[in-house]
Protein backbone atom coordinates (compact mmCIF):
# COMPACT_ATOMS: atom_id res chain seq x y z
CA UNK A 1 0.00 0.00 0.00
CA UNK A 2 1.60 3.60 -0.56
CA UNK A 3 2.55 5.44 2.13
CA UNK A 4 0.00 7.85 1.79
CA UNK A 5 -3.13 5.92 1.96
CA UNK A 6 -1.15 3.30 4.66
CA UNK A 7 -0.95 6.83 6.58
CA UNK A 8 -4.57 7.36 6.49
CA UNK A 9 -5.72 4.11 7.47
CA UNK A 10 -3.96 4.37 10.38
CA UNK A 11 -5.34 7.98 10.90
CA UNK A 12 -8.79 6.54 10.57
CA UNK A 13 -7.89 3.83 13.65
CA UNK A 14 -5.94 5.92 15.84
CA UNK A 15 -9.51 8.53 15.39
CA UNK A 16 -11.68 5.76 16.17
CA UNK A 17 -9.20 4.81 19.37
CA UNK A 18 -9.21 8.23 20.68
CA UNK A 19 -13.15 8.39 20.49
CA UNK A 20 -13.20 5.08 22.15
CA UNK A 21 -10.88 6.56 25.16
CA UNK A 22 -12.28 9.99 25.02
CA UNK A 23 -14.38 11.48 27.45
CA UNK A 24 -18.17 12.65 26.35
CA UNK A 25 -20.10 15.68 27.20
CA UNK A 26 -21.75 14.87 29.98
CA UNK A 27 -23.66 17.15 32.92
CA UNK A 28 -21.56 19.87 34.43
CA UNK A 29 -18.52 19.29 32.68
CA UNK A 30 -19.92 19.08 29.41
CA UNK A 31 -18.19 22.37 28.35
CA UNK A 32 -14.50 21.18 29.85
CA UNK A 33 -14.86 18.13 27.74
CA UNK A 34 -15.99 19.77 24.62
CA UNK A 35 -12.85 22.30 24.77
CA UNK A 36 -11.01 19.11 24.90
CA UNK A 37 -12.51 17.35 21.83
CA UNK A 38 -12.09 20.39 20.34
CA UNK A 39 -8.73 20.23 20.29
CA UNK A 40 -8.06 16.58 20.02
CA UNK A 41 -10.56 16.01 16.86
CA UNK A 42 -9.09 19.00 14.90
CA UNK A 43 -7.93 17.40 12.49
CA UNK A 44 -4.14 16.29 13.75
CA UNK A 45 -2.08 14.22 11.85
CA UNK A 46 -1.27 11.40 14.66
CA UNK A 47 2.33 11.32 13.89
CA UNK A 48 2.99 9.85 16.95
CA UNK A 49 0.39 7.62 17.18
CA UNK A 50 0.98 6.02 13.84
CA UNK A 51 4.96 6.08 14.90
CA UNK A 52 4.00 3.73 18.62
CA UNK A 53 1.66 1.55 16.26
CA UNK A 54 4.14 1.34 13.42
CA UNK A 55 7.09 0.62 15.83
CA UNK A 56 5.39 -2.36 17.26
CA UNK A 57 4.26 -3.47 13.60
CA UNK A 58 7.92 -3.89 13.23
CA UNK A 59 8.46 -6.04 16.18
CA UNK A 60 5.47 -8.40 14.88
CA UNK A 61 3.60 -7.32 17.75
CA UNK A 62 -0.35 -5.68 17.93
CA UNK A 63 -2.60 -5.69 20.44
CA UNK A 64 -5.18 -3.54 22.07
CA UNK A 65 -2.62 -2.10 24.42
CA UNK A 66 -1.28 -0.11 21.59
CA UNK A 67 -4.06 1.47 20.61
CA UNK A 68 -4.72 2.99 24.26
CA UNK A 69 -0.81 3.95 24.70
CA UNK A 70 -0.95 5.88 21.29
CA UNK A 71 -4.45 7.77 21.77
CA UNK A 72 -2.25 9.01 25.46
CA UNK A 73 0.59 10.45 23.25
CA UNK A 74 -2.07 12.35 21.30
CA UNK A 75 -3.69 13.63 24.24
CA UNK A 76 -0.17 14.89 25.26
CA UNK A 77 0.52 16.06 22.32
CA UNK A 78 -2.71 17.61 21.68
CA UNK A 79 -2.18 19.43 25.59
CA UNK A 80 1.27 20.89 24.35
CA UNK A 81 -0.05 22.68 21.95
CA UNK A 82 -3.06 24.13 23.37
CA UNK A 83 -0.88 26.00 25.79
CA UNK A 84 1.93 26.88 23.11
CA UNK A 85 -0.85 28.23 21.57
CA UNK A 86 -1.75 30.84 24.51
CA UNK A 87 -1.71 34.38 24.54
CA UNK A 88 1.32 34.31 27.16
CA UNK A 89 3.18 32.05 24.98
CA UNK A 90 3.05 31.49 21.03
CA UNK A 91 -0.36 33.91 20.74
CA UNK A 92 -1.98 31.71 18.13
CA UNK A 93 -5.15 32.62 16.55
CA UNK A 94 -4.71 29.15 14.18
CA UNK A 95 -4.32 25.88 14.73
CA UNK A 96 -5.24 23.35 11.56
CA UNK A 97 -6.95 25.92 9.75
CA UNK A 98 -9.28 26.32 13.07
CA UNK A 99 -9.04 28.71 15.59
CA UNK A 100 -7.05 28.00 18.43
CA UNK A 101 -8.71 26.39 21.79
CA UNK A 102 -8.59 29.74 23.88
CA UNK A 103 -10.10 31.70 20.83
CA UNK A 104 -13.21 29.53 21.68
CA UNK A 105 -13.59 28.49 24.96
CA UNK A 106 -11.28 31.28 26.61
CA UNK A 107 -7.87 30.92 28.28
CA UNK A 108 -8.72 29.35 31.36
CA UNK A 109 -10.92 27.22 29.77
CA UNK A 110 -8.21 25.80 27.42
CA UNK A 111 -5.75 26.20 29.90
CA UNK A 112 -7.94 23.49 32.16
CA UNK A 113 -8.14 21.69 28.58
CA UNK A 114 -4.64 21.30 28.60
CA UNK A 115 -4.31 19.94 31.82
CA UNK A 116 -7.13 17.78 31.88
CA UNK A 117 -5.81 15.82 28.11
CA UNK A 118 -2.24 15.56 30.22
CA UNK A 119 -3.95 13.87 33.12
CA UNK A 120 -6.36 11.67 31.20
CA UNK A 121 -3.05 10.61 29.37
CA UNK A 122 -1.54 9.16 32.65
CA UNK A 123 -5.31 7.68 33.64
CA UNK A 124 -5.11 5.71 30.46
CA UNK A 125 -1.75 4.86 30.73
CA UNK A 126 -2.52 2.80 34.06
CA UNK A 127 -5.63 1.67 32.69
CA UNK A 128 -7.00 -2.41 32.51
CA UNK A 129 -6.44 -1.51 28.61
CA UNK A 130 -2.89 -1.97 29.06
CA UNK A 131 -2.49 -4.24 32.31
CA UNK A 132 -3.89 -6.69 30.43
CA UNK A 133 -1.13 -7.07 28.06
CA UNK A 134 2.06 -5.66 29.97
CA UNK A 135 3.22 -6.79 33.54
CA UNK A 136 2.70 -4.35 36.13
CA UNK A 137 6.57 -3.20 35.96
CA UNK A 138 6.26 -3.00 31.73
CA UNK A 139 3.48 -1.27 32.55
CA UNK A 140 5.65 1.48 35.11
CA UNK A 141 8.42 1.47 32.50
CA UNK A 142 6.08 2.67 29.71
CA UNK A 143 4.57 5.32 31.53
CA UNK A 144 8.20 6.26 33.27
CA UNK A 145 9.26 6.63 29.93
CA UNK A 146 6.48 9.17 28.68
CA UNK A 147 6.54 10.84 31.94
CA UNK A 148 10.02 11.74 31.48
CA UNK A 149 10.12 12.28 28.09
CA UNK A 150 7.16 15.21 28.47
CA UNK A 151 8.42 16.96 31.96
CA UNK A 152 10.91 19.55 32.52
CA UNK A 153 13.60 17.58 31.00
CA UNK A 154 11.85 17.38 28.09
CA UNK A 155 8.69 18.73 26.51
CA UNK A 156 8.00 21.49 28.94
CA UNK A 157 11.57 22.15 29.52
CA UNK A 158 11.91 22.57 25.58
CA UNK A 159 8.80 24.66 25.36
CA UNK A 160 10.34 27.08 28.57
CA UNK A 161 13.96 27.55 26.72
CA UNK A 162 11.62 28.41 23.59
CA UNK A 163 9.79 30.97 24.98
CA UNK A 164 12.77 32.14 26.73
CA UNK A 165 15.20 32.35 23.82
CA UNK A 166 12.29 34.54 21.96
CA UNK A 167 14.06 38.00 20.18
CA UNK A 168 17.57 36.79 21.94
CA UNK A 169 20.87 35.54 19.51
CA UNK A 170 20.77 31.96 20.72
CA UNK A 171 23.83 29.85 20.31
CA UNK A 172 22.98 26.25 17.92
CA UNK A 173 23.59 24.17 20.90
CA UNK A 174 20.53 25.85 22.46
CA UNK A 175 18.20 25.43 19.37
CA UNK A 176 19.49 21.98 19.41
CA UNK A 177 18.80 21.91 22.62
CA UNK A 178 15.06 23.03 22.11
CA UNK A 179 14.27 21.14 19.21
CA UNK A 180 15.43 17.81 21.22
CA UNK A 181 13.40 18.33 23.99
CA UNK A 182 10.35 20.10 22.66
CA UNK A 183 9.45 18.02 19.60
CA UNK A 184 12.21 15.30 19.57
CA UNK A 185 11.54 13.77 22.85
CA UNK A 186 7.99 13.01 22.87
CA UNK A 187 8.67 11.50 19.32
CA UNK A 188 11.34 9.27 20.42
CA UNK A 189 9.22 8.35 23.18
CA UNK A 190 6.35 7.11 20.92
CA UNK A 191 8.68 4.55 19.57
CA UNK A 192 10.33 3.31 22.80
CA UNK A 193 6.22 2.65 24.02
CA UNK A 194 5.83 1.18 20.88
CA UNK A 195 8.97 -0.46 21.37
CA UNK A 196 7.95 -1.70 25.02
CA UNK A 197 4.83 -2.88 24.40
CA UNK A 198 6.10 -5.30 21.55
CA UNK A 199 8.75 -6.65 24.12
CA UNK A 200 11.73 -5.37 22.34
CA UNK A 201 15.12 -6.67 23.69
CA UNK A 202 17.60 -4.03 24.91
CA UNK A 203 19.41 -4.01 21.50
CA UNK A 204 16.59 -3.26 19.45
CA UNK A 205 15.11 -0.81 22.16
CA UNK A 206 18.13 1.15 21.75
CA UNK A 207 18.00 1.17 17.57
CA UNK A 208 14.30 2.10 17.84
CA UNK A 209 15.33 4.74 20.57
CA UNK A 210 17.51 6.09 17.55
CA UNK A 211 15.38 5.85 15.18
CA UNK A 212 13.01 7.70 16.93
CA UNK A 213 15.71 10.53 18.06
CA UNK A 214 16.82 11.08 14.65
CA UNK A 215 13.19 11.05 13.17
CA UNK A 216 12.37 13.71 15.30
CA UNK A 217 15.56 15.88 14.22
CA UNK A 218 14.14 15.37 10.86
CA UNK A 219 10.74 16.33 11.51
CA UNK A 220 11.79 19.86 13.15
CA UNK A 221 13.88 20.55 10.82
CA UNK A 222 11.61 20.15 8.12
CA UNK A 223 8.58 21.94 10.15
CA UNK A 224 11.45 25.17 9.91
CA UNK A 225 11.61 24.98 6.26
CA UNK A 226 8.15 24.92 6.05
CA UNK A 227 7.55 27.75 8.33
CA UNK A 228 9.74 29.74 6.26
CA UNK A 229 8.45 28.76 2.71
CA UNK A 230 4.92 27.42 3.19
CA UNK A 231 1.87 28.95 2.80
CA UNK A 232 -0.38 29.49 5.71
CA UNK A 233 -3.23 27.54 3.70
CA UNK A 234 -0.19 24.57 3.32
CA UNK A 235 0.53 24.77 7.04
CA UNK A 236 -2.93 25.35 8.54
CA UNK A 237 -1.49 28.37 10.97
CA UNK A 238 0.30 31.60 9.99
CA UNK A 239 3.58 31.20 7.87
CA UNK A 240 6.28 32.48 8.83
CA UNK A 241 5.22 33.00 12.61
CA UNK A 242 8.74 31.46 13.63
CA UNK A 243 10.62 34.79 12.20
CA UNK A 244 7.45 37.23 13.39
CA UNK A 245 8.56 36.09 16.84
CA UNK A 246 12.24 36.53 16.73
CA UNK A 247 12.70 32.64 16.82
CA UNK A 248 15.70 31.05 15.93
CA UNK A 249 15.12 28.06 13.37
CA UNK A 250 17.47 25.63 11.05
CA UNK A 251 17.76 28.21 8.17
CA UNK A 252 18.91 31.20 10.35
CA UNK A 253 22.04 29.04 11.33
CA UNK A 254 22.59 26.88 8.24
CA UNK A 255 20.38 28.55 4.83
CA UNK A 256 17.59 26.42 3.70
CA UNK A 257 19.55 24.21 1.28
CA UNK A 258 21.98 23.35 4.39
CA UNK A 259 18.89 22.32 6.44
CA UNK A 260 17.33 20.43 3.54
CA UNK A 261 20.55 18.06 3.51
CA UNK A 262 20.83 18.05 7.11
CA UNK A 263 17.13 17.01 7.37
CA UNK A 264 18.17 14.42 5.25
CA UNK A 265 20.79 13.22 6.94
CA UNK A 266 18.82 12.62 10.18
CA UNK A 267 16.61 10.43 7.92
CA UNK A 268 19.09 8.41 6.56
CA UNK A 269 20.53 7.56 9.68
CA UNK A 270 17.02 6.90 11.59
CA UNK A 271 16.67 4.54 8.84
CA UNK A 272 20.19 3.07 8.93
CA UNK A 273 19.56 2.16 12.79
CA UNK A 274 16.76 -0.07 10.98
CA UNK A 275 19.26 -1.81 9.22
CA UNK A 276 19.44 -5.26 10.96
CA UNK A 277 15.12 -4.98 11.09
CA UNK A 278 13.16 -7.25 8.56
CA UNK A 279 10.54 -5.93 6.31
CA UNK A 280 8.32 -5.64 9.26
CA UNK A 281 9.96 -2.56 10.15
CA UNK A 282 9.32 -0.95 6.18
CA UNK A 283 6.56 1.12 7.05
CA UNK A 284 9.26 3.00 10.09
CA UNK A 285 11.40 3.15 6.52
CA UNK A 286 9.00 4.48 4.58
CA UNK A 287 7.60 7.32 7.32
CA UNK A 288 11.18 8.40 7.83
CA UNK A 289 11.44 9.12 3.89
CA UNK A 290 8.44 10.54 3.65
CA UNK A 291 8.94 13.24 6.51
CA UNK A 292 10.99 14.66 3.82
CA UNK A 293 8.69 15.43 1.25
CA UNK A 294 5.48 16.03 3.13
CA UNK A 295 4.55 19.69 2.89
CA UNK A 296 2.51 20.24 5.86
CA UNK B 1 3.31 15.44 70.99
CA UNK B 2 0.98 18.18 70.73
CA UNK B 3 -0.57 17.83 67.26
CA UNK B 4 0.97 21.02 66.31
CA UNK B 5 4.50 20.26 66.97
CA UNK B 6 3.90 16.83 65.40
CA UNK B 7 2.60 19.01 62.11
CA UNK B 8 6.37 20.53 62.01
CA UNK B 9 7.59 18.18 62.62
CA UNK B 10 6.07 15.99 59.30
CA UNK B 11 6.16 19.29 57.61
CA UNK B 12 10.16 19.38 58.33
CA UNK B 13 10.45 15.71 56.89
CA UNK B 14 8.01 16.53 53.69
CA UNK B 15 10.52 19.82 53.13
CA UNK B 16 13.51 17.34 53.69
CA UNK B 17 12.36 15.00 51.43
CA UNK B 18 11.16 17.93 48.45
CA UNK B 19 14.58 18.55 48.35
CA UNK B 20 15.45 15.38 47.48
CA UNK B 21 13.44 15.32 44.75
CA UNK B 22 13.05 18.18 43.08
CA UNK B 23 14.93 18.83 40.39
CA UNK B 24 17.91 21.71 40.98
CA UNK B 25 18.76 24.49 39.16
CA UNK B 26 21.26 24.32 36.12
CA UNK B 27 22.14 25.21 32.65
CA UNK B 28 19.58 26.06 30.15
CA UNK B 29 16.90 24.73 32.48
CA UNK B 30 17.56 26.79 35.64
CA UNK B 31 15.00 29.38 34.85
CA UNK B 32 12.21 27.22 34.66
CA UNK B 33 13.48 24.94 37.35
CA UNK B 34 13.61 28.26 39.71
CA UNK B 35 9.79 29.29 38.65
CA UNK B 36 8.78 25.50 39.90
CA UNK B 37 11.21 25.83 43.23
CA UNK B 38 9.60 29.39 43.81
CA UNK B 39 5.83 28.02 44.42
CA UNK B 40 7.18 24.54 46.10
CA UNK B 41 9.09 26.21 48.62
CA UNK B 42 6.75 29.04 49.30
CA UNK B 43 5.69 27.12 52.92
CA UNK B 44 2.82 25.25 52.43
CA UNK B 45 1.38 23.52 55.21
CA UNK B 46 2.39 20.22 53.19
CA UNK B 47 -1.48 18.78 54.38
CA UNK B 48 -1.94 16.23 51.47
CA UNK B 49 1.77 14.90 52.18
CA UNK B 50 0.92 14.79 55.71
CA UNK B 51 -2.34 13.11 55.54
CA UNK B 52 -0.42 10.43 53.57
CA UNK B 53 2.34 9.98 56.04
CA UNK B 54 -0.06 9.23 58.51
CA UNK B 55 -2.49 7.38 56.61
CA UNK B 56 0.17 4.82 56.27
CA UNK B 57 1.36 5.24 59.98
CA UNK B 58 -2.22 4.57 61.36
CA UNK B 59 -1.48 1.00 59.60
CA UNK B 60 1.63 0.30 60.85
CA UNK B 61 4.05 1.19 57.67
CA UNK B 62 6.82 3.77 57.35
CA UNK B 63 9.24 3.28 54.21
CA UNK B 64 10.86 5.32 51.83
CA UNK B 65 8.23 4.93 49.26
CA UNK B 66 5.80 6.76 51.58
CA UNK B 67 7.97 9.92 51.05
CA UNK B 68 8.22 9.70 47.36
CA UNK B 69 4.48 9.67 46.97
CA UNK B 70 3.60 12.13 49.61
CA UNK B 71 5.98 14.88 47.86
CA UNK B 72 4.48 14.30 44.32
CA UNK B 73 0.85 14.82 45.70
CA UNK B 74 2.42 18.04 46.69
CA UNK B 75 4.31 18.63 43.54
CA UNK B 76 0.28 18.26 41.86
CA UNK B 77 -1.12 20.23 44.50
CA UNK B 78 1.37 23.30 43.70
CA UNK B 79 1.18 22.94 40.14
CA UNK B 80 -2.95 23.38 40.79
CA UNK B 81 -2.16 26.69 42.75
CA UNK B 82 -0.05 28.22 40.19
CA UNK B 83 -3.01 27.67 37.29
CA UNK B 84 -5.81 28.86 39.55
CA UNK B 85 -3.74 32.18 40.72
CA UNK B 86 -3.23 32.66 36.72
CA UNK B 87 -4.97 35.86 35.58
CA UNK B 88 -6.96 33.97 33.11
CA UNK B 89 -8.38 32.31 36.53
CA UNK B 90 -8.22 33.30 40.07
CA UNK B 91 -6.10 36.37 39.25
CA UNK B 92 -4.56 36.33 42.27
CA UNK B 93 -1.67 38.42 43.17
CA UNK B 94 -0.70 36.69 46.53
CA UNK B 95 -0.45 33.53 47.37
CA UNK B 96 1.10 32.41 51.26
CA UNK B 97 1.97 36.22 51.61
CA UNK B 98 3.92 36.18 48.38
CA UNK B 99 3.91 37.18 44.91
CA UNK B 100 2.12 34.44 43.03
CA UNK B 101 4.02 32.49 40.50
CA UNK B 102 3.21 34.66 37.19
CA UNK B 103 3.98 37.82 39.11
CA UNK B 104 7.47 36.78 39.24
CA UNK B 105 8.10 34.62 36.04
CA UNK B 106 5.52 36.01 33.86
CA UNK B 107 2.40 34.01 32.58
CA UNK B 108 4.13 31.62 30.35
CA UNK B 109 6.84 30.34 32.32
CA UNK B 110 4.00 30.60 35.08
CA UNK B 111 1.72 28.11 33.06
CA UNK B 112 5.15 26.19 32.17
CA UNK B 113 6.19 25.67 35.71
CA UNK B 114 2.74 24.22 36.67
CA UNK B 115 2.72 21.43 33.50
CA UNK B 116 6.28 20.76 34.63
CA UNK B 117 5.34 19.58 38.23
CA UNK B 118 2.41 17.47 36.78
CA UNK B 119 4.42 15.83 35.03
CA UNK B 120 7.44 15.78 37.61
CA UNK B 121 5.03 14.19 39.83
CA UNK B 122 4.55 11.12 37.36
CA UNK B 123 7.98 10.79 36.98
CA UNK B 124 8.09 10.84 40.11
CA UNK B 125 5.48 8.11 41.19
CA UNK B 126 6.76 5.89 38.74
CA UNK B 127 10.27 6.03 40.05
CA UNK B 128 12.46 3.23 41.52
CA UNK B 129 11.73 4.99 45.11
CA UNK B 130 8.48 3.28 44.75
CA UNK B 131 8.89 0.41 42.56
CA UNK B 132 11.66 -0.82 45.31
CA UNK B 133 8.82 -1.11 47.63
CA UNK B 134 5.81 -1.93 45.73
CA UNK B 135 4.88 -4.80 43.18
CA UNK B 136 4.41 -3.03 39.59
CA UNK B 137 0.51 -3.93 39.77
CA UNK B 138 0.31 -1.90 42.63
CA UNK B 139 2.80 1.09 41.46
CA UNK B 140 0.09 1.22 38.68
CA UNK B 141 -3.02 1.22 41.20
CA UNK B 142 -1.08 3.89 43.41
CA UNK B 143 -0.55 5.88 39.88
CA UNK B 144 -3.76 5.24 38.74
CA UNK B 145 -5.90 6.14 41.89
CA UNK B 146 -3.54 9.89 41.51
CA UNK B 147 -4.28 10.46 38.03
CA UNK B 148 -7.94 9.79 38.40
CA UNK B 149 -8.22 12.20 41.42
CA UNK B 150 -6.39 14.98 39.88
CA UNK B 151 -7.88 14.78 36.11
CA UNK B 152 -11.25 16.22 34.82
CA UNK B 153 -13.06 14.25 36.76
CA UNK B 154 -11.84 15.43 39.53
CA UNK B 155 -9.68 18.48 40.39
CA UNK B 156 -9.36 19.67 36.95
CA UNK B 157 -12.81 19.52 36.45
CA UNK B 158 -13.50 20.93 39.73
CA UNK B 159 -11.59 24.24 38.69
CA UNK B 160 -12.98 24.39 35.01
CA UNK B 161 -16.85 24.16 37.26
CA UNK B 162 -15.44 26.48 39.33
CA UNK B 163 -14.29 29.32 37.29
CA UNK B 164 -17.43 28.72 34.54
CA UNK B 165 -19.91 29.40 37.67
CA UNK B 166 -18.27 32.70 38.73
CA UNK B 167 -21.07 35.51 39.32
CA UNK B 168 -23.97 33.12 38.63
CA UNK B 169 -26.45 31.91 40.66
CA UNK B 170 -25.42 27.93 41.24
CA UNK B 171 -27.60 25.02 42.82
CA UNK B 172 -26.25 23.96 46.36
CA UNK B 173 -25.51 21.00 44.38
CA UNK B 174 -23.05 22.53 41.97
CA UNK B 175 -21.16 23.86 45.00
CA UNK B 176 -20.87 20.46 46.16
CA UNK B 177 -19.05 19.42 43.33
CA UNK B 178 -16.78 22.02 42.89
CA UNK B 179 -15.50 21.02 46.26
CA UNK B 180 -15.85 17.29 46.28
CA UNK B 181 -13.26 17.25 42.69
CA UNK B 182 -11.25 20.73 43.04
CA UNK B 183 -10.15 19.90 46.62
CA UNK B 184 -11.78 16.72 48.30
CA UNK B 185 -10.58 14.51 45.23
CA UNK B 186 -6.78 15.38 45.98
CA UNK B 187 -7.52 14.66 49.66
CA UNK B 188 -8.70 11.71 49.39
CA UNK B 189 -6.13 10.06 47.06
CA UNK B 190 -3.63 11.13 49.47
CA UNK B 191 -4.52 9.35 52.10
CA UNK B 192 -5.65 6.77 49.53
CA UNK B 193 -2.29 6.53 48.10
CA UNK B 194 -0.86 6.00 51.81
CA UNK B 195 -3.02 3.42 52.25
CA UNK B 196 -2.35 1.28 49.23
CA UNK B 197 1.57 1.92 50.16
CA UNK B 198 0.54 0.07 53.30
CA UNK B 199 -0.97 -2.52 51.81
CA UNK B 200 -4.20 -1.57 53.38
CA UNK B 201 -7.12 -4.37 52.66
CA UNK B 202 -10.28 -3.49 50.75
CA UNK B 203 -12.21 -3.03 53.96
CA UNK B 204 -9.25 -0.77 55.43
CA UNK B 205 -9.29 1.49 52.14
CA UNK B 206 -13.36 1.75 51.93
CA UNK B 207 -13.13 3.17 55.18
CA UNK B 208 -9.85 5.39 55.08
CA UNK B 209 -11.41 6.82 51.71
CA UNK B 210 -14.63 7.81 53.51
CA UNK B 211 -12.19 9.38 56.23
CA UNK B 212 -10.33 11.42 53.28
CA UNK B 213 -13.84 12.66 51.79
CA UNK B 214 -15.17 13.76 54.97
CA UNK B 215 -11.63 15.48 55.68
CA UNK B 216 -11.99 16.97 52.34
CA UNK B 217 -15.46 18.36 53.05
CA UNK B 218 -14.53 19.57 56.43
CA UNK B 219 -11.24 21.40 54.95
CA UNK B 220 -13.38 23.37 52.19
CA UNK B 221 -16.10 24.61 54.37
CA UNK B 222 -13.30 25.52 57.02
CA UNK B 223 -11.64 27.22 53.67
CA UNK B 224 -14.82 28.81 52.80
CA UNK B 225 -15.05 30.18 56.33
CA UNK B 226 -12.04 31.45 56.07
CA UNK B 227 -12.25 32.87 53.36
CA UNK B 228 -14.95 35.09 54.97
CA UNK B 229 -14.03 35.87 58.73
CA UNK B 230 -10.00 35.56 57.76
CA UNK B 231 -7.79 38.97 57.64
CA UNK B 232 -5.54 39.34 54.75
CA UNK B 233 -2.45 38.91 57.26
CA UNK B 234 -3.63 35.06 58.51
CA UNK B 235 -4.77 34.03 55.26
CA UNK B 236 -1.54 35.02 52.90
CA UNK B 237 -3.81 36.03 50.37
CA UNK B 238 -6.54 38.62 50.04
CA UNK B 239 -9.22 37.68 52.31
CA UNK B 240 -13.22 37.77 50.85
CA UNK B 241 -11.80 37.01 47.77
CA UNK B 242 -14.08 34.87 46.70
CA UNK B 243 -17.25 36.97 47.27
CA UNK B 244 -15.32 39.47 45.20
CA UNK B 245 -15.28 37.03 42.11
CA UNK B 246 -18.88 36.06 42.92
CA UNK B 247 -17.68 32.84 43.94
CA UNK B 248 -20.31 30.69 45.79
CA UNK B 249 -19.35 29.45 49.02
CA UNK B 250 -21.01 27.46 52.10
CA UNK B 251 -21.43 30.52 54.14
CA UNK B 252 -23.88 31.72 51.09
CA UNK B 253 -26.04 28.83 51.26
CA UNK B 254 -26.11 28.44 55.09
CA UNK B 255 -24.87 31.10 56.92
CA UNK B 256 -21.17 30.94 59.21
CA UNK B 257 -22.79 29.22 62.09
CA UNK B 258 -24.65 26.11 60.38
CA UNK B 259 -21.37 26.16 57.98
CA UNK B 260 -19.36 25.67 61.05
CA UNK B 261 -21.58 23.06 61.88
CA UNK B 262 -21.08 21.05 58.97
CA UNK B 263 -17.84 21.37 59.09
CA UNK B 264 -18.01 19.59 62.55
CA UNK B 265 -20.39 16.91 61.33
CA UNK B 266 -17.90 16.00 58.34
CA UNK B 267 -15.40 16.02 61.14
CA UNK B 268 -17.21 13.65 63.33
CA UNK B 269 -17.72 11.19 60.02
CA UNK B 270 -13.81 11.31 59.53
CA UNK B 271 -13.10 10.45 63.27
CA UNK B 272 -15.80 7.52 63.22
CA UNK B 273 -14.92 6.06 59.97
CA UNK B 274 -11.84 4.87 61.86
CA UNK B 275 -13.15 3.45 64.53
CA UNK B 276 -11.94 -0.01 63.80
CA UNK B 277 -8.44 1.24 63.87
CA UNK B 278 -5.92 1.15 66.88
CA UNK B 279 -4.14 4.17 68.52
CA UNK B 280 -1.73 4.17 65.85
CA UNK B 281 -4.96 6.01 63.58
CA UNK B 282 -4.67 8.97 66.83
CA UNK B 283 -2.71 11.18 64.47
CA UNK B 284 -5.10 11.02 61.33
CA UNK B 285 -7.94 11.43 64.46
CA UNK B 286 -6.37 14.41 65.88
CA UNK B 287 -5.73 16.11 62.49
CA UNK B 288 -9.81 15.60 61.70
CA UNK B 289 -10.10 17.61 64.90
CA UNK B 290 -7.51 20.13 64.07
CA UNK B 291 -9.09 21.32 61.14
CA UNK B 292 -12.12 22.53 63.01
CA UNK B 293 -9.82 24.99 64.69
CA UNK B 294 -7.24 25.94 62.14
CA UNK B 295 -6.94 30.03 61.44
CA UNK B 296 -5.26 29.60 58.24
Amino acid sequence: MPIKEALKTMRQQVDAGLEAVMLKPEGLLSDHIEAMRYSLFAGGKRVRPILCLATAQALGTNNAALLTAACSLELIHTYSLIHDDLPAMDNDDLRRGKPTNHKIYGEAQAILAGDGLLTLAFELLTSEKISNFLTGREQVRLISVIAQAVGSRGMVGGQAIDIASEEKDIPFSTLRFIHCCKTGALITASVQAGAIIAGANQEQFALLTKYGENIGLAFQIIDDILNVEGTAEQLGKAAGSDAKRGKATYPDFFGLELSRAKAGEAVANAVSALSGFDKRADFLRELAEYLLVRKK
